[in-house]
């Protein structure tokens, strides 16, 4: 059972907006490779369709902003599993700069995702997560 | 005055993923390009630095999706100004899709901007909004 | 049969990079736009698999960079069918600026795009070209 | 004097799309990617404007595409310095794919990027390299 997943990201210069500062939609994918990698250490991988019949389409993200990245920042972006429902999973993200000078607080998010399978004509319905899934996540204390 | 906007959007192949739907970081994109479309109706731009000594960043962004976006897909994007504070604003958006069938509700979101000026090493600071822009904006019924 | 297709695109803020240009990958971006849009005009669309059961992957792509593009730019992609193969289309790509002032060169482009098939395992293999399809595009003069 | 570098990259879901492969304009990020990393260990950054005063607009990217590339793949990218002139420098690459099952030849790419000053009002002109760059960067045998 696992609860939280730490790692450490480099921005990269087609993140960055003429602003010289990290685009604003980019948190959201660097969340995501947060919770991708942190699936993998269970053994897991988001793209379950095959293996499991379910995807995992969002219903809710969000970020705030307190700090900005620029071009080779190194973010560590520190997930924890907020909630785990029947049939879906709420992930809170905190975003601190790493180099060139530590920043404790630089971004928090949070993404709640739903369990679907998908049937013949591809309508998506949420379904209870898979009990090879849902054993091995648990709620950060 | 203004204080809504609306714009139609079609769903670009490059923003889908393998889920063949619209990867959920885009719908941030989808906002800002209402709301950049939304400030040239009043003869702005985000990129007021040059004019008017100031960017915004974001220091708020979410999201709730209701129904997916697939390509080629129609979405009416609908900002709304939400709050208009000394130095910030915050707006609403709503996502309907119009082709190929409608959907009322595709997509909720918001986004908080602040307005601030740099020093001269880059530090952002928080400032008043320019008058000009102040003066063309006002909060939705 | 059509051989050609004019479009106008505006440059939006998340295309740009810290170097305050369009970064250099979304070009690429804005060939797959315009060729999507050739291909509306046909009443065709990139998205053929489940109703000819043919993709379009890219075996090719190259651009040659001129003058640069910024924010809200406004560029017009001119798309030309060079080359149409049993199994394979060649389009090039010209694009202009044409706000804030005209520029008659930006960027060169080209595209080369294959007709495939996927058996049961998600393997691809060319193909001809759907007659419904290929009787509609012709080389440009 | 470095003339080539390899590093491994995963695919990340983001970088897909409705085609359940890597979208082909990523292709040039993944390259650049490569480059700036190339550059970092020479203690050099694609972010020298501060430093050197200059900066690395493309004029040219290519790219074949020979084998797809999935979501969660490994990938190896190659760079090698193909030619270092007085003020460009042109860079080929060869993507092999490490995970699943290898791939010995998933794509080919060229960039070639000119080294530039910005006067006052931002016009770019092509200036030589900066000997501090220039020495530490050769073409490979």
């Amino acid at each position: 059972m696992a609860s939280e997943f730490k790692m450490t990201h480099r921005v990269e210069f087609a993140d960055t907006d003429m602003a010289g500062l990290v685009h604003f939609a980019n948190y959201l994918r660097y969340m995501e490779v947060a919770e991708h990698a942190f699936l993998r250490t269970l053994g897991l991988s988001i793209a379950m369709e095959q293996k499991h019949g379910v995807g995992w389409p969002r219903v809710h993200a969000s970020c705030d902003y307190v700090a900005p990245l620029r071009f080779e920042d190194e973010v560590e972006i520190h997930l924890k599993v907020r909630e785990k429902k029947g049939k879906a999973l709420t992930y809170d993200f905190l975003f601190r700069r790493v180099k060139p000078e530590p920043v404790l607080e630089v971004a928090r998010g949070r993404i709640t995702t739903v369990c679907v399978s998908r049937d013949g004509s591809g309508q998506m319905k949420a379904v209870p997560i898979p009990d090879a899934v849902a054993r091995k996540i648990e709620v950060a204390p």
